[in-house]
């Protein structure tokens, strides 16, 4: 054992006789977890920002017509941050408009408001270089085999 | 947009334009994102315990002499986990044991009680279980090739 501390990675430790599903998922959770570190840190240097609020403004940003609270909670990819508590902070930022729809009084649906639209264009362009800085260099027929293959995946844990 | 709740599932509201390497980002934060949810589903029926509990167990199995509080925390794959409130509640379940190593004083190192390991070895049986029953399916030729191709993502990205 090293003194050192070590970056994010569990799968190096495995042990040989580990099934091959074990093998995949750690390494699966490896790639993700070391890109989320460094775009987690991108964002607080860049933009004093984190991960769950990029996310939960990402979602929003696909959903022009907004989305219910329910909606955002089950759309949001990382963990750790707590929807409702995200909303009442971008509500109180004017990033984002909180509403009733007419026909359903008793939801809220969440809308990006202008400005949260200003706000995420830039966090996007840079989250897009940020990407393109980390997995640009692999080769289109890599991509094109990782898409599919990711994609077999995704349909059998769906 | 329709008013029903989808699981986790970002990348198919991606948009056209977007460069390949989001593309390839989000479908691979996209299924570590399904098998994590199966994951933290799981832990809670069958051991009512979560899956950063689970993630720091793990990282101390793999390190027969223990670890420190720092090595722990950088080593744990998934967020939202607090280390020093999951050693100090661990310690008081007993499954963890917390010392001074005689040479630093100042230092923690933490490592599985045998109680510990006895809980843990059951948690890592099934886990394997549950990772089998998604993932094994695939074929040998595809998870070669996935390994390989995340292999070069890794070490993209380290």
């Amino acid at each position: 054992m090293s003194g050192k501390q070590h970056s994010t990675d569990q799968e190096t430790r495995l042990i040989e006789e580990d099934h091959h599903s074990i093998k995949l998922w750690l390494r699966l959770l490896t790639c993700s977890s070391l890109i989320e570190k460094h775009l987690r840190g991108s964002l607080r240097e860049e933009f004093n920002t984190t991960l769950p609020r990029f996310d939960f403004l990402a979602q929003l940003e696909r959903s022009a017509d907004g989305l219910t609270m329910g909606e955002l909670s089950s759309r949001m990819m990382v963990s750790g941050g707590n929807a409702t508590g995200l909303a009442n902070q971008l509500v109180k930022e004017g990033l984002v408009e909180r509403n009733s729809p007419p026909n359903n009084r008793r939801t809220f649906v969440i809308k990006l408001s202008p400005k949260g639209k200003k706000y995420f264009a830039k966090l996007a362009t840079r989250h897009e270089e940020w990407m393109i800085s980390l997995l640009g260099k692999l080769s289109d027929t890599d991509v094109r085999n990782l898409m599919r293959l990711l994609g077999k995946v995704k349909s059998e844990v769906v």
